[in-house]
């Protein structure tokens, strides 16, 4: 692990038990390092799953088996192997998944479509069936002791800088329910070693399509609308199990008592570990908010705010805190949706720069430079065209980008 | 001007002089800087103009005022400012425009529609009326001696660091013409201080609707088929003068004898002169040619070679001198377009390091690695689809490139 982010939290957050749980972790050494890199997630019989996988069409074996599980509605137990993305690795990377699906299967005598395997890690090497193999045998081992929240969020990283939680409650027909979640990820795919992976756990009883709908909702104003480099991951997978340890009574439809109340700590979890991500962006020195408002539509807003937050010419800016607004306004009109020059207005922080097309009158830089020079950076457009609006989060881009990815040999 | 790009070529072409086009420069001292940065160009009575312009609905005024002029169809001058880009200036950019345009039209006693203003440089500040006119009434005077074209071409440069030309001819009806051209562009918009501006110029007679039909079928696989940074500038402009003086037959369709032969001379020179831009994108040091076959069309083809193009990752990658064909099928990947991982196959200049989804059987790096150590670099994708190809220019992202875009205040 390199130099941890200086835009990390101070410490991993307390995250609580969920019942129905438990986490075990072993050394599979899929490289050549002394660390754990094999997490195993049992879960308890009747475990409800939703999950949300890569856009990209040239997606792994494992996004592919997860869709396959997803699809079934239920789980038992997640692997994840880390060091190893055996993307691009044909039948016999799928060969090694299914080994990892069988020795789990037969270990909890469930569904094979119950058990999900994720990898994240060097591209186009298939992942070692025998590495796996012994690796399993130690996690189902009730001889290995389980592993916290923070040691089960370490062990799935790869080039992450510091591991990720986040928790949230909810009271659900007078019970209180528990939200926990982990994810890695430090840029979209990075040198060879990167991707985003996140799971969120609650002890919720939730039937499997609201779960999936409630997961659907969350993602896109969370993992969805986060950004480093605009490159999308060949893995990237989130799924969230719901064990109904609870003991509430079931939650089919959103109209159910606590429904909301669930919702909105799901979402509330997703948010915050997405911005985890953002905050260990390779090379980022600035945590960047963008908001677009006054857009045709929401959906409108968001392709603006994406477009500002993809620039690396705005990107490059902020790392060099310059008010660069003629910046935002290329990336705002580059985005292919409505934009009336005449009619935009851009700030940075809380104060306007441009209105209407022109520089404000007085405009006057030192609050600006200012709330460029610190770590939390908010940009804003507004476009006066309608109601739709948009957040979305990225980083900067800096020296230390070029210097991972570039300044590496696979 | 910074130190010169290494992928530049030795020296500025030999062009041949066009007949009816008379080059004047001024110092005009839009910036505080003692260099030429005021541009004249005479066209003779009955030039025929073409154009094409940015896709940025933020456009500058220039731009919507050239592309009044490109539907009149004829040309006398063309003006360009370098040093200030005059966009989301409002109404203060705007009339400093119609001033220079005024200007002219009274000095050649013209329609204003004829008289092109194009401007390069910062964004948002109006470009200062007493210095356009003192700069105009220079360059409009007979007392000003003419400019070379490697004189112009320099004088029309903001951030790049060398002047960029191209010619050829072709032989029509009998009569050989020339074709001359003339590109500024080292980022999409850059330190404020970059768009991409193109002029070419023939003797040829051509009548408006070929004349535009032919820049426009040129521009889709030279202009349109680069990208540095993949941010789309708010001015971007090319113009193809016809001042009709070589006396061949005047050319209508593409049919009439000749049409093919010149067709291929202005796309000769497009190409020459993007080719030129991304020999000078900001901090490069690999010129990178991306060809993709087997795409399902040629349209879907260029989407997929322009993601691989724009994928800081891939573009890192090659900084890095590193064969990392994984990021390839990630930017393959989510390019939107069909695809099927196992039947890619990749190649860096002609050796397939992957093929039908899998590292080709006995891969040997050494060829490889030899042809990512040269400075003109060669990537191929094959989707395996159907016969849609393009091809597409760009070049590799590196510490420059945040030197000039970070390191910056306005």
């Amino acid at each position: 692990m390199t130099d941890r982010s200086p835009l990390a939290p101070a410490a991993f957050p307390a995250l609580p038990e969920i019942a129905g749980v438990t986490r075990r972790i072993a050394r599979a050494h899929y490289k050549n390092w002394d660390r754990c890199d094999l997490t195993y997630v049992e879960l308890t019989p009747g475990t409800v799953v939703a999950g949300v996988t890569t856009q990209n069409v040239c997606c792994s074996t494992e996004v592919e088996m997860c869709r396959e599980g997803i699809a079934h509605g239920r789980a038992r137990a997640l692997i994840v192997n880390a060091g190893n993305s055996n993307a691009f690795t044909g039948y016999r990377g799928r060969e090694a998944v299914e080994q990892i699906v069988d020795q789990v299967a037969a270990h909890l005598a469930c569904d094979p479509r119950e058990v999900f395997v994720c990898s994240t890690g060097v591209i186009g090497v298939p992942l070692p069936k025998d590495k796996a193999h012994a690796g399993v045998a130690k996690v189902i081992s009730f001889d290995t002791p389980s592993a916290s929240w923070e040691e089960t969020a370490q062990t799935i990283t790869t080039t992450d800088t510091f591991p990720k939680g986040a928790a949230a409650s909810a009271v659900v027909g007078g019970t209180t329910v528990q939200v926990a979640g982990i994810v890695k990820g430090s840029g979209m795919i990075a040198p060879d070693m990167a991707t985003m992976l996140g799971y969120i756990f609650t002890d919720a009883a939730v039937a499997p399509d609201l779960l999936q709908a409630m997961l659907s909702e969350a993602t896109a104003g969370s993992f969805n609308a986060i950004t480093v480099d605009s490159d999308t991951s060949t893995s990237d997978t989130v799924l969230l199990f719901a064990t109904g340890r609870a003991g509430n009574p079931v939650l089919t439809t959103r109209d159910d008592p606590g429904a909301d109340a669930l919702y909105a700590a799901i979402r509330s979890v997703a948010l915050d570990l997405a911005q985890l991500v953002v905050r260990d962006g390779e090379g980022a020195s600035k945590f960047i908010e963008i908001t677009v408002t006054g857009a045709v539509s929401d959906a409108s807003a968001k392709r603006v705010a994406l477009s500002i937050a993809n620039s690396p010419l705005v990107k490059t800016a902020i790392a060099g805190e310059d008010a660069n607004w003629g910046r935002v306004v290329m990336a705002v009109g580059k985005a292919g949706e409505p934009a009336d020059r005449d009619r935009l207005a851009i700030r940075f922080g809380d104060h306007w720069v441009a209105k209407d097309g022109l520089p404000v009158d007085g405009y006057d830089e030192g609050p600006v430079a200012a709330h460029l020079k610190g770590q939390d950076i908010r940009v804003g457009a507004d476009l006066g065209l309608g109601d739709g609006r948009a957040t979305v989060w990225t980083c900067d881009l800096t020296h230390g980008y070029i210097s991972i990815n570039a300044d590496y040999r696979s």
